[in-house]
């Protein structure tokens, strides 16, 4: 199918473009450019514009690195938010799921990924020179490190850990145990044995 | 999620965008527009230019009703392909399926859909009156009716089969019976059925 003649070279051009984006293969994206061409031209236009406006004019935050349309993100610039509290976290998306919880009002650091020797991710690669530095500023008296439970986020949540230990803060990481929901039986041992091991008062 | 928050109204606008698409959902496109968003700006740009070009100049083949770059399709404008023969499909994508068996060297003739009452779509939404305007004006021999076996389908098939009653053309239909590698002991009896009573000779 990939060497599909289209009798139309814009048709061949759009459905290239539309398939050099993850997980959408040939066929997916001849019907999303389908679509579009039903659309009326307005709102084809609108769509491109919103992508291309996006690419063009985005920021990131000066202080945190979230995505941002200001200097300063809208979360940064709140000031009722805890400013004592800043959380540590991989990308984006992780802000996102965190502030869709509503359950935490501090700040955000987004590191831009994890340490992985194996992808050639250093910690040089990371905004964790930043995190020290913001941290060394004074005001925050709490990190908590919010990464992945997996290999490189531990690596991660180490390095970040030394780097800070002369640093006068609490240093805390987010809880680990059986997920909502979650069968006992089908859980994993690592992660079972850890919620016993740091299992919690029961609250009524 | 819908109401998810973003630190930015540009990356919103972008996933809304995304998100009216068919089949993708809020998480895709979030995801499809982070994707962009690492991208080179000229990629982006590369992309966005494409669909706006492909819905403000695609044009469709004035006799056969296929998406074209030119007033006349690459397939009507072809002289070696067989201008006594036309096949009557639904929409663009049965041409490219039919294109791609490279069995076929006739022309086509898209309809733009097929006579659903349930959905409002009757004749005179269709390419049929061009179609019989097309025969009546000579040269073509034979119409092969190449819509799906639904009831909307053979409904068009014989609308259009009467239409052209009086038209010097064979009309015929493409074989219906069991797909190829399809197991016999699981078709459907209808279509078992007609694929014994349309049996043809065997050719070794």
């Amino acid at each position: 199918m990939a060497n599909e003649k289209f009798s139309s070279q814009l048709l061949s051009r759009a459905v290239d473009e539309f398939g050099k984006l993850p997980g959408i293969g040939h066929k997916t994206a001849l019907r999303l450019v389908l679509h579009l061409l039903r659309q009326d031209e307005e709102h084809v236009n609108g769509f491109a514009d919103a992508i291309t406006h996006l690419r063009k004019d985005v920021k990131y935050c000066k202080v945190c690195h979230n995505i941002s349309d200001t200097e300063i993100c809208s979360i940064c610039g709140n000031p009722r938010r805890d400013a004592s509290t800043v959380c540590v976290v991989e990308n984006i998306q992780d802000v996102m799921a965190i502030e869709n919880t509503q359950s935490y009002r501090g700040l955000y650091h987004v590191l831009g990924g994890v340490i992985s020797p194996m992808d050639g991710v250093g910690p040089a690669d990371l905004e964790i020179a930043s995190l020290v530095e913001r941290v060394h500023a004074g005001d925050i008296q709490e990190v908590i490190l919010a990464l992945s439970p997996t290999m490189e986020g531990d690596t991660t949540n180490f390095f970040i850990f030394r780097k800070l230990a002369d640093a006068n803060v609490t240093i805390s990481v987010i809880a680990r145990g059986i997920a909502q929901n979650d069968e006992l039986q089908y859980t994993d041992e690592v992660t079972l044995g850890r919620s016993i091991i740091n299992r919690t008062p029961f609250k009524s």
